[in-house]
């Protein structure tokens, strides 16, 4: 294994040119290029940091897209703690490209990746066999992975999370609190299990207060604000009309913001509104949204110092148990939310 | 240099053992690693798409910071392009953590990253010497590289930009076509280029328009939502008092709605507020902004395509002339701007 400096050294040139060599840039003639090919025959060429056994020093943090604020959030606290705990970071947004998270983590494993916190990974919006099947191989390979909002029981991942269930809960009793009886809940896709957990929450929230919790009050779109206003033009245009709403998202709460204001529907006096995350942009908003914040922050470091303790030679390994930590969603009441007119 | 396999088929290990040792993970008898470690020895372990003169396929994006969400914005359009012409996208946010962009630069080259896209790269804010020198010392070292919003017309580095001083000029002429004649300029900080180049667009506009470009209405304040409320409010409790205010983006945008809903100043009845970038949450806050938007779709499929260009081997290249493409923004009017009370 040879370094820049010792190839250029043996082919009598400067690093520049190995580099430029290695990397087949223009500037190198055609004599010289030769010899440098010669030498690297010789003398194959390593990266720096690379080598066996060392420590590369850099983590992979893999989100599923950025358009939902929610996931820029988690990555710049994800990459704040691990810069502090010494990682550099490398973000992968996995479902923007064509590319699959699977393909995703080959890559940055060929990058010398140590380790990855995967935030609301495939698993979650799946839950097939073939899924599990890619994690547990990941695992056998010796890959340390932290998931953070979409565990799987199955799989011994260090994962953490917030309280979805308790959180479709909270929500639905604070509109019942402002004495509302038909709450709507404009849901994520059917198959996604955030989405599943939230309805758990509403369904039991309904219930303890003797509602039937109707599947027609439960409206699925895709995620985001269109999604959203989607969702809640359904549930305006059905029999249901209910008088409030819960989201799967802050984001999807925007698009049911934007689609009111669209049909002249005012919130809160006609439609309340509760989203889901905390988004910056939720106090931004108009009206500005009452939510259930996720602990962000706390989230992010709590997955880290797993990550980082785990990738620690030294460190003691929790070996063989799954290590869960999930986090209370917290009520944050704004603007979008008042009793029924 | 030898594979996964190769190793595993000499220490007569799986190749899952051979993962295990090289990682430092725990699993593997002190027996086997020993074997194992000195196969190594012999046979170096170079992972699969690293090994000299191959070509990696992987290129780096870096964004400042996360947390405005025309970066994301940004970085979804950058990896999309470069995906569909083949290449995965590391994406490093370079200025959340205390790690220097150049830093992250350096860890990406170790990761054999082919190529990089700067977002506002440090030189669009600080344009030292020092940090002409560390891309000039890059530019030798052979890397390609392209900026987005940030050229230097020192340097012999593509770059793609949206007009920031024509962006001013527009902003500050709709004001002035309602009827405004007070415009304040709620900026980004001083030495920030895109901030003078806006602030030169705002004072060009205004004296075609016979009005003094007077510097008390130009309040400076850190990028982001939280500097904008801080740099209005100064405005606001100054003198000058205007009836309406251009701004650096609609990040610091946001800040003014928000600061003028806590005083109780109805925009755009007592003031008009124009952003610039056009980011999505732009429609969904109340009321609705008018801003300049920034191309972005284009301009990242620009950025990529050049950097493409540059990296194939057999592409035309453009050698020895810097090459920069300006992309005109665009005025899209909506509800935060309105002729003076």
């Amino acid at each position: 294994m040879a370094g820049l400096a010792e190839i250029a050294r043996a082919a009598g040139v400067s690093v520049s040119t190995v580099s430029r060599v290695l990397n087949r840039r223009a500037g190198v003639n055609d004599e010289t290029r030769q010899r440098v090919l010669a030498v690297l025959a010789e003398m194959p060429y390593t990266p720096r940091g690379l080598g066996a056994l060392q420590r590369t020093g850099v983590v992979g943090l893999l989100v599923p897209e950025l358009s939902n604020p929610v996931f820029p959030a988690f990555a710049e606290a994800l990459e704040t703690r691990a810069s502090r705990l010494g990682y550099a970071s490398l973000l992968c947004n996995t479902r923007s490209a064509s590319m699959r998270e699977e393909e995703y983590v080959r890559m940055l494993l060929a990058r010398g990746v140590e380790g990855m916190v995967f935030v609301s990974p495939e698993i979650t919006n799946t839950g097939g066999e073939d899924v599990h099947g890619y994690y547990a191989k990941l695992l056998a390979d010796g890959v340390q992975m932290v998931f953070v909002n979409g565990g799987a029981p199955a799989l011994d991942v260090p994962d953490v999370a917030v309280d979805e269930q308790l959180a479709g809960y909270l929500a639905t009793r604070h509109l019942i609190e402002l004495g509302h009886t038909r709450v709507g809940f404009v849901s994520g896709p059917a198959r996604s299990l955030p989405s599943r957990l939230k309805r758990a929450g509403w369904t039991a929230a309904l219930e303890e207060a003797g509602v039937r919790a109707d599947p027609a009050w439960v409206a699925h779109a895709p995620f985001g604000a269109e999604g959203g206003a989607e969702a809640v033009a359904r549930l305006l245009d059905s029999g249901a009309r209910p008088t409030a709403v819960i989201c799967s998202s802050d984001h999807m709460a925007l698009g049911v913001l934007r689609e009111a204001h669209r049909r002249g529907i005012s919130v809160p006096r006609e439609l309340s509104v509760v989203g889901f995350d905390d988004i910056p942009m939720a106090s931004y908003c108009a009206p500005a949204l009452t939510t259930l914040a996720q602990p962000i922050d706390e989230m992010a470091r709590a997955a880290v110092d797993e990550l980082s303790q785990r990738l620690d030679p030294d460190g003691r390994r929790t070996v063989g148990g799954s290590y869960s930590r999930v986090f209370r969603p917290r009520l944050v009441v704004r603007e979008s939310t008042a009793p029924p007119a």
